[in-house]
């Protein structure tokens, strides 16, 4: 419920403004000041008539009407009453309450923070926070914290579910020359968290307009799907996200839950859900500001880089990160490559790593790079280490290196190492308006994460083969628990996911017509004694009418006897297909190969239900076991093909079903085109 | 043969010194003369009288006797004469050479190259070089490049195999607080390389006098058996060691390759030698740094780490990298906790991470470190991250943890985050002698890889089992090429590796007696033809005498049939174990499962000859199949003391044997305490 009051506002009221610039309340009021804001601006405080130079109003009554935005930086007792009074007389439509001491401490402070979220909904009003640090944008920077980065409207917008961490994000973003449009600091999520400020985004989106970088921390998932559904159709429009979901481990949910009381949300399901949208997703500050440096710069449109360099090292390291995640650094030859070598000192080197010497000049570094964009046409990008040895400046370099990022069409990477020698050089290339990478591997890491991670998929939910009514029909007639195994065939039937068939009777001529359809050998086992091994009620390989009769006969006569149960013999490789449903997100969906694969190698692909064709495959694809599925040493493989399509069925049927809580089928028998369910167990909870 | 010249040199003269600091021979004696160098100084230069204020010599055969250290910044050509009157006219015994020009550029540098080492050798000196930044030590700043980082006996060793990237290395470990004790960039390596400055620093430790801490970078491994050898005794003696081989992927080896001309070793025995050795593997220069900075604070004891924040989110991802690493982040309650929490202000929390709110103070970290240190047992190191809003400073937080870190008998490492809000804050920190994280992340993957880097393995050659004259007596008796079966199981034998018995003859009744002593069921095999299974010679699962005689009789019918050969029908799971020589290394010993886990999981562990128990045992361990070989799913195990013991022998036997570039046994069965060769292949190549 972000709104242009917010973003825009053509006035701002702080409220409990200070005089002290070391009391949030003071410090808030200065950013704004020295942020150069250009509306009108008013501060109250019980006290004083004036503060910071500014008329100060005793009581929000005697505002002005109209004060657009309001940031309150008054203890939380006395937000609700100032927030009433400005919603409801002075007609304010943004609010952002820094004050600590509401829901985050206790029973009396969430009912006081419900209070405000009420009012403001009332008034179809935004409140950004509170326990929060604030919200900057390049028209106004409210936040109490700082530093306040460069702001620019192609600059990322930056939202964070802890202020602290967004500050030292943006300290650590400084450092590379991150630029940021917008900063949200959502604090308590009261009305507004990351997913809504994400949706408002999304909504809001002008190609060639708005930004196209969007960083994300969380340490909890609020609401999977929005930020699913807004995430994929932002980078859908062309824009890229990387996200940090701290406490992705055990521990670490905990530290998670003991700080925000969020209840973190299952990390598996984090990842998928990650994955589905297309978020680069990053575990670390640095990482975060590496990726987002990248995000800056031109797109990567290939897989081949040319390194550039003065200096072996560097450019050795960097080959083995990007090699290592599946870039290419390719060799460069050729009449071409020839001509370029004769331009540089003897000594240098061309075949990539390209290596123009420790005495190689700015004008070098020019003719390398269009002959890189020009020249080589399978070179993609370009990634330029250039440090300094501390005897001479690199300012000409550094320049030269400003203009071609801006003219080449290909990406060009600036790798400058020397953070000491050349700290000036390095600041004024940065207030030009560039990103720096200090470190190559580190670079290198961040663009391999970001060519690894997949395109969003907007997976419309297809019912092909699915029999919805059927599906919602056996749901509700089900008590909790584990269902039945006559159920669980039917939901398997409504799927359309094969099963391997099973016929019962008490007549030996049923079973002989039934093992003629299945084909010998079949199964045989006696229905109506529980224990059916113990009393020989189940037979293998059987494969012969004669032998079938003789055993019909035996088993008849077990105790308890009443029918006997025939089913194929089946042979094939066991696979597994299962889901859990993650409150939220909804139906996580595992496969994998069975057996020792699933419980002794943990080699399992995982995806958010509902899941299409090429996702299912991409699953298959990502197993470890893969080739076996392939085939392999002279065995058949497995139709890929066929076993996701039942991946996608389950996936599809579960979308209709979400009281289903846990499902596997194991094993799913596959041999070539069959790929058939032989067990299953479904776990229902309404 | 590093000396006491180079590293404390009674005098010092530059060849080539120039009054132009732009130029290496110009910074170089600027830098020695501020770094306050306390001997005699001496200059050349061809057509000066004093360069930089000092008195110039305009010929080498000028200068006083006994110059203890030439430091030479003149062109290639000029260098083997001017060595030469200074090692034999003048005493000089050690030489820094940092001019280019000779075996990295061309074949008649090299000459240059060895004829200068030629002269160098012959009194007994040292050289470090040529093609080098020069070396750094307390006493002297004899390089030509700068930042000069802070110089302290207790600083960090550092030998490079790059000079740009060691001044890039220093300048990223600056930033963190990293001190040294001297920079070594070795350059060709001419005389002296990476190994040997280790080797002499090795010979000339002295506990409590000498540094602890020796970084390394290295495009090259030119003497693995010496950095084996010398970088596991300085850990023994308690030293530290972290390494970056560059050159990691294959495509690194080419960037590596074109720049030092020297060939990249295989990269899976470099692994295997780091861990061999006890080295922490480093990819990057951050985290070269990072991991050199741990190294500077107390040693880790346990596994136990206590988060100590006033902002939750770095609190979450730091728990998320340790826990990911295998530390722990255990809880804190009971009484003590609950004491602890007193002192806090209401909202905090102790249960680890210990939040104590942006609004703690000093004085209560100083009581959160005490209470960690003496109240909480289980704790064994604490991680406080501590940065700021940019409110007010954090000098006295700052100075409390300075104080803190020297007198706490836990290891503490500070993570200070806000490197723009509290710049000077940390700069304070850093001066005062300490080393900061800036990324809590970067921390935690530092510290988990330093825990996860198992202490050296100084394995004694042990023969037991191994008949080593019987060895060589094999392997000298033959030719290049794959030896015969005959040869392999002898080879086998004087291992005593148990090998699957055959028995070959044309008459039955050795064959029936073969069969008693084996036990039925067998496996008989026709001998003469070549293609056996082709003309039906091979008959498995034999398992009685009527069948035995019978497949004789039929066997021996077959063209060209010699013979038959039986043996034991074997059943168990499929093991593997191989090795391959890499020059320089020795032998690289793999072992894992056999079939689809070498094949398609590519699951093996690797490990350099010899091998001890324990560390055969370890590989095993490391195997992802680890728990299929310990029996899963009601299936027999396999007694992995057996397997490690074989994986031992055949490590101990190739040690003898270097002229076994190759050999596996695939598969070696495994069923119990019954693990059995079946099959090998050895190739032989002098």
């Amino acid at each position: 419920m972000i709104n242009e009051q917010l973003l825009n506002p053509k006035s701002i009221v702080v409220v409990g403004a200070s005089d002290d610039v070391m009391k949030p309340g003071g410090k808030i009021l200065k950013n704004i000041v020295d942020g150069d804001y250009k509306g009108d601006l008013y501060v109250t405080n019980l006290k004083s008539d004036e503060v910071q130079g500014i008329k100060s109003y005793r009581d929000v009554a005697d505002l002005p009407q109209n004060v657009d935005l309001a940031v309150l930086a008054i203890a939380a007792k006395f937000c609700p009453q100032t927030v009433e009074v400005l919603a409801k007389q002075k007609g304010t439509k943004a609010f952002i309450i820094i004050s600590a001491g509401f829901s985050e401490e206790n029973e009396e402070g969430a009912a006081l923070e419900h209070q405000i979220v009420e009012t403001i909904n009332e008034v179809g009003g935004c409140l950004i926070g509170p326990n929060c640090v604030g919200v900057l944008t390049t028209n106004h920077s409210s936040v109490f914290t700082t530093p306040i980065p460069a702001l620019e409207p192609m600059g990322a917008d930056f939202i964070s579910g802890s202020g602290a961490t967004a500050v030292f994000i943006i300290e650590a973003g400084m450092a590379k020359g991150l630029k940021f449009n917008s900063v949200y600091s959502v604090g308590n999520s009261a009305q507004t968290g990351v997913e809504e400020v994400l949706e408002y985004l999304d909504n809001t989106y002008v190609e060639g307009e708005s930004s196209k970088i969007k960083l994300l921390y969380l340490e909890s998932v609020n609401n999977p799907q929005k930020l699913l559904k807004h995430a994929s159709s932002l980078i859908n429009k062309g824009c890229k996200i990387a996200a940090i979901k701290a406490g992705s481990s055990d521990a670490g949910s905990r530290a998670a839950s003991s700080h925000t009381g969020a209840l973190a949300s299952s990390d598996l399901a984090v990842d998928a859900l990650f994955k589905k949208a297309g978020i680069v997703r990053c575990y670390g500050r640095e990482e975060l500001a590496n990726v987002a440096a990248v995000f800056m710069l031109e797109e990567l449109k290939g897989k081949n880089v040319a390194i550039i360099t003065h200096a072996g090292g560097p450019a050795v390291m960097l080959t083995d990160a990007l090699s290592n995640g599946g870039l290419e650094v390719p060799a460069i030859d050729g009449p071409k490559a020839d001509a370029l070598l004769e331009k540089l000192y003897p000594g240098s080197s061309v075949a990539n790593p390209i290596d123009f010497l420790a005495t190689g000049t700015a004008e070098q570094l020019g003719d390398i790079i269009e002959a890189c964009e020009n020249d080589f046409e399978h070179i993609d990008a370009m990634a330029v280490v250039f440090g300094s040895p501390g005897l001479f400046s690199n300012a000409e370099v550094y320049k030269l290196l400003h203009q071609k990022i801006r003219d080449c069409k290909k990406p060009i990477y600036p790798i400058l190492p020397s953070v000491v020698n050349v700290k000036d050089d390095i600041e004024m290339f940065i207030n030009m308006g560039n990103v720096n990478f200090p470190d190559e591997v580190m670079f290198g890491n961040a663009l391999t994460k970001i060519y690894n991670t997949p395109k969003p998929v907007m997976t419309g939910l297809n019912n092909d083969g699915v029999d919805v009514a059927e599906v919602r029909r056996i749901i509700e007639s089900q008590q909790d628990g584990y269902a039945s195994p006559e159920v669980v065939q039917s939901l398997l039937d409504a799927a359309s996911i094969p099963r391997v068939r099973e016929f019962v009777s008490d007549k030996v001529g049923d079973l002989k017509n039934a093992a003629k359809e299945v084909g010998f050998p079949v199964v045989m086992k006696v229905v109506g004694p529980v224990h059916k091994s113990d009393v020989g009620g189940v037979v293998l390989n059987v494969d012969s009418d004669e032998q079938l009769v003789a055993e019909f006969e035996r088993m008849m006569q077990i105790q308890d006897a009443t029918g006997v149960m025939l089913q194929a013999m089946l042979s094939g490789k066991e696979l597994f297909v299962g889901a859990t449903y993650e409150p939220g997100f909804g139906h996580m969906v595992l496969c994998g190969m069975g057996g020792i694969f699933i419980e002794v190698l943990k080699d399992v692909s995982s995806g958010l239900a509902p899941l299409n064709q090429s996702e299912a495959l991409e699953m298959i694809h990502n197993l470890k076991s893969y080739k076996i599925i392939q085939g392999v040493r002279g065995q058949q493989g497995i139709d890929e093909n066929k076993y996701a399509e039942i991946v996608v069925r389950l996936s599809n049927m579960l979308c209709h079903a979400p009281e289903i809580k846990e499902m596997d089928i194991n094993p799913l028998l596959g041999e070539g085109e069959k790929v058939i369910a032989v067990d299953a167990r479904i776990r229902i909870e309404k």
